[in-house]
């Protein structure tokens, strides 16, 4: 009677222990996945269970009432102090006196998967690269000088396993201090960069630490930076903010920053502090909103195309602007944050950046791949991340292989008769009925289609101002499928489309979609040279994927994965009626949202996740567009808008004109397009 | 035919090779020792050799004229450029023709023997943490997209064997600009901070760097700061210099610069500021005058007491200041010198200190230990270093303690009654003569002896002003020698003497030396206080060697060495009549000048050293006197002057008179010292 059965579930590990174990060293001695901060000493709440009573027939156990001892003085004053569930106990203070089953619920589990609901529904499992620790270290004695920090390490090492510790100049200053103030116990944040690496003190506090432990995950756009602030502990996302990126004063888009460091000396320097500032001021009013002290945030994962990424790290981008796209580093790079002037965090806070796959993919398609994972999967996966650049990813467990594709700004708005940001105001769906001809749209900010009922009221506050990357992918491929274009790209006459909102313009066509200037707004309409823009830019993005497909030697995908903010926003629908990506089932074309943005996070909650994309992106076979002559085949040949009418039974039931096909000559309109070609090869 | 003998010498290793081997590659193969920082590539000249003709019978070859290649182009190129000796060759130029005898010269050796003429005559051997290195860099290739760092540090592996490049982002900034301006031929300053730890790119020029490699070797004293610039090719000392402690405004001594830290809110923080300051600015002007650039000096060895360690580094030295006297941290440490404020120097140059042996005795003894290197002796070792405390090592192969005494200020000069720091002026040798009892005594800044004739005149520029450290205690060994101090430390009158000189002095007497009150000057005296002060300081020096002594159950020691500024002032005579230290053969005590400076040399040369005084340290037995109760009783039992007849013939020879014993109810003065010393202890 000197022992007792002790289960717990979920896992089912079972164990016989000595009358008066606590739980916690149960859980312990059986590997049950069972969270402390504090090492058992009843302050940090982490290691949370619910006993449970009476029968469990199918485990052979009768759990009395009393199986566990009597609720403690630890326990009630943590009740008091911070509230405890009823039902639960402190595994540290709660000891077995009987046959009994222990249930160890999701949040007290330190390796707890955070379910996804991301593209591939891939679990995360919890495991940051900084953790905090409780430790009760061994007072100075004369007798054995050893300085407070190996001592500190000394007892690390007893009470948690870790090793080796080290620390710099900045944190020893604290040392000697939190150890005396705390009465020789002390809450520390240690921090493994790497699996094998030595373990470094971060921040030691007095006592135990009640301020959390948090990271930022931030994908640095070249528009925009988003970033998640997330609890280390948990992987939850406590608080959301974005920011404009202010470089866009510099230029626009990437190549022009490029250009403003190539003409400008210290215009490198000028966009690298400008990112840096506004990453901080982010962070900052981030924390601040949230209520979080800057010294709980220990970590930030950050991803960026490389052009950003070397102007992030203070390294003239220049090698980048030009061939053959040398990167000064494509690995994984590790920085403490305040060397890079990131100071509203805690003072040790550590940089992690994804490593670059090449020099025109970058560490968000680092980050991408983390979270679409195709080296996970049996279906072979196109991943398209659509920007001023696309970088495309095509694999399966196989192989996974890599390559970016220039095309241009047009998917963005960009160089489009009527094309803006994705801002309120801008068209970002839009219809045309086949029989009539007439559009019919939505712009943002406003949930009403333009035909319905009130929506000029409820538009009334922006009004429509433009056309936005999503909105003239949509209308390309609307005015496509409803005979308003032809296979070359050409727009029809008002007498061969029969709508005369086909008006001339100039030698060639251009399709009205709405005319505002009534009442001194803008005419929207799409171009033909908007339709030649589009052309080229998904031209691009469909030869690049075909490369890929080449060197894999396949003719089909299983699967297409659209990432990034702008695929978040494109209809799968339409995206294959304008031949951006090779066909596949339309139901098998999926929206990844910010893959990019779940790649970091998932870097910033796992350092096991960071050593598989590091060996991952060494693994990637990189394919250089540029100089790969099938690519301007492909290229080519992508040109036309293929599917009027398309294999897919839903767009069948679309498109039901047959497929015109426009002679230029009819109007002597330029519908080849080369010398626009010309210019942007 | 096809190959030949190639015996190199003093190494005397020999091997055959195909004609045409250059000499280098044999050397290489042979494992002979010949230095190269640029691979081969006739640029840097390192590998110079002097081929012999002739016949060599002992080994059985006859070289022709013609047994290496003619001289080149480049060596040529190298002559005319910076110039070559007579009969020297560029290993990596000449090539093995027929059967050949090369010397390569000391010079040429890349792990050449350093011959030191300090205490134990240990050479050192070249083995410098930072290392340059030539390297030629693969182009990028758009088919390959590693980074510039990745191709950097593939081409580093491959021509030096060197893998695991690491390189923060500092150095990452001027990667590709150097690579590209370099025509992918670059130096590379390459740091290992440990023997097993990854190497860490700390700086990158373009092409052949010409400037050098340099470290600073930094004896931080409480009172002096002494530097000395080392060439990390070959350890020669290329330039050194001294400067004030500016700390003295806060402090004279340790333990009032502690005082003031924890009186003054941000003191400890001045007078962190303060010492790095004054090492910058030493640094600084010591490089300009020497003429070498600030960037070709990247490493420091820093070796100091615990209380300057901890301020220099920023950590407030409160602890230090009582017991248990808990050091921050024990162990080396390893900083980029940036971090610290030293901004003099290259901006990646590293820091290392020694470790601490305990909370009295720092990193300066530890330096003294890897000096004088108890632990590689048979013969048993008293090390002492006399300061404000005295640091005492006693060891040899098998075991080696520490310990560290208060012996308080006396011995520097302090609460003497005319004591005054060594400077031009300060009495610093002492005589007195055993008949007449007359002093004759010599200046600091004159070399005459003031019954000299002319001495007048010489010292008339500073004059008689006062008695430094290693004067009073010749002064009161002299006086215990010439009968005028009895073995309890009284000064007789002048009755019990015979000289008018031991005038009285309130209840008391004091000897006087020199009277230079007729000419507005001081009357220079030993007075019974000075006595008693002395007697503290000697005793607290004798008990913390005996104590060690005790602890490894010996009697006598073989060799006592004195080390540290002072100990290189200390007539090994006069410390063995006074007691100082214990009985040895007066011809085996031995000044080891600033071994402390040597110590930090050594560690700044080799990293082996590093290594092995670390260990060292851990094994380092230490005695805590503050808590020994024998401290205590040889403390008391130290108190006598022993020797006024000493078991040493050459004093024998010098001491003639009868041993007087004073009683010192003869003229009422307090010969106890009682009063006094309870203040002290």
């Amino acid at each position: 009677m000197g022992d007792a059965l002790v289960i717990f579930m979920p896992s089912g590990k079972r164990g016989r222990f000595a009358i008066g174990t606590p739980v916690l060293d149960a859980a312990r001695r059986l590997g049950v996945d069972l969270d402390s901060v504090c090492g058992g000493r009843g302050i940090c709440s982490r290691c949370q269970v619910t006993p449970a009573h009476g029968e469990f027939s199918k485990h052979g156990v009768t759990v009395r009432e009393d199986a566990l001892s009597e609720w403690n003085a630890v326990e009630e004053r943590y009740r008091q102090k911070r509230g405890l569930a009823e039902g639960r106990r402190l595994g540290c203070q709660a000891r077995v006196m009987g046959d009994v089953v222990i249930d160890v619920p999701p949040e007290s589990q330190l390796h707890r998967q955070v379910v996804r609901k991301a593209a591939t529904q891939r679990d995360m499992v919890m495991d940051p690269a900084t953790r905090l620790y409780l430790v009760d270290v061994a007072e100075p004695d004369m007798h054995e000088p050893a300085g407070d920090l190996q001592r500190l390490a000394q007892s690390l090492q007893e009470q948690w396993k870790i090793s080796g510790l080290r620390a710099d100049i900045e944190v020893l200053k604290k040392l000697q201090p939190a150890l005396r103030k705390g009465a020789w116990r002390v809450t520390l944040a240690v921090h493994r960069p790497q699996p094998e690496a030595a373990p470094e003190l971060l921040d030691i506090w007095p006592g135990f630490y009640e301020g959390g432990l948090y990271g930022l995950a931030v994908d640095l756009g070249s528009t925009t930076i988003a970033a998640h602030l997330c609890d280390l502990r948990d992987g939850q996302v406590v608080a959301s903010a974005g920011a404009m990126n202010p470089q866009i004063r510099f230029g626009e888009d990437l190549m022009s920053r490029v250009s403003y460091a190539m003409m400008n000396p210290g215009g490198a320097a000028e966009m690298t502090q400008a990112v840096r500032i506004a990453l901080d001021t982010l962070a900052r009013d981030m924390l601040a909103e949230a209520g979080i002290e800057p010294r709980a945030v220990l970590e930030a994962v950050v991803v960026c195309n490389p052009v950003m990424h070397h102007l992030f790290l203070g390294i003239d981008p220049v090698e980048l602007g030009q061939a053959p796209f040398a990167l000064a580093t494509s690995e994984a790079v590790r920085a403490p944050l305040r060397s890079l002037d990131i100071t509203g965090l805690n003072p040790a806070a550590r940089l992690y950046m994804l490593p670059c796959i090449a020099g025109h993919v970058g560490a968000d398609a680092a980050a991408v791949v983390l979270s679409a994972a195709p080296e996970r999967q049996e279906d072979l996966v196109l991943i398209v991340d659509v920007g001023t650049n696309a970088e495309i990813i095509l694999g399966n467990r196989e192989r996974v292989l890599a390559c970016s594709s220039p095309t241009g700004p047009a998917f963005e708005g960009a160089q489009i008769s009527a094309g803006q940001r994705a801002a309120p105001g801008a068209i970002e769906r839009l219809e045309i009925d086949p029989a009539t001809k007439e559009p019919r749209f939505r712009i943002i900010g406003c949930d009403l289609w333009s035909d319905e009922p009130g929506f000029a009221a409820a538009s009334a506050a922006t009004g429509v101002t433009g056309i936005c990357g999503s909105g003239i992918i949509e209308a390309v491929a609307e005015m496509r499928m409803a005979g308003l274009v032809d296979a070359s790209g050409l727009i029809g006459s008002a007498a061969q489309t029969g709508t005369p909102r086909c008006e001339p313009d100039g030698r060639t066509h251009a399709y009205l979609i709405h005319d505002a200037s009534a009442a001194g707004g803008p005419r929207i309409r799409v171009t033909q040279s908007d339709i030649r823009a589009i052309q080229l830019a998904k031209s691009a993005l469909y030869a690049g994927a075909r490369l890929l497909m080449d060197e894999l030697g396949v003719e089909r995908v299983d699967k297409v994965v659209l990432a990034g903010a702008f695929g978040a926003h494109i209809s799968p629908k339409h995206a294959l009626v304008l031949g951006m990506i090779p066909d596949a089932a339309l139901e098998r074309v999926l929206s990844a949202g910010n893959a990019a943005g779940t790649g970091a996070r998932i870097a910033l909650c796992s350092l096991a996740a960071r050593t598989h994309i590091e060996a991952l992106v060494r693994r990637i076979h990189k394919v250089e567009t540029a100089i790969e002559p099938r690519f301007q085949e492909h290229f080519v040949a992508a040109n036309a808008l293929p599917h009027a009418s398309a294999p897919y039974p839903e767009l069948a039931r679309i498109v039901t004109l047959p497929a015109p096909r426009f002679n230029p000559r009819d109007n002597g309109g330029d519908g080849t397009g080369r010398r626009r070609r010309g210019r942007a090869g």
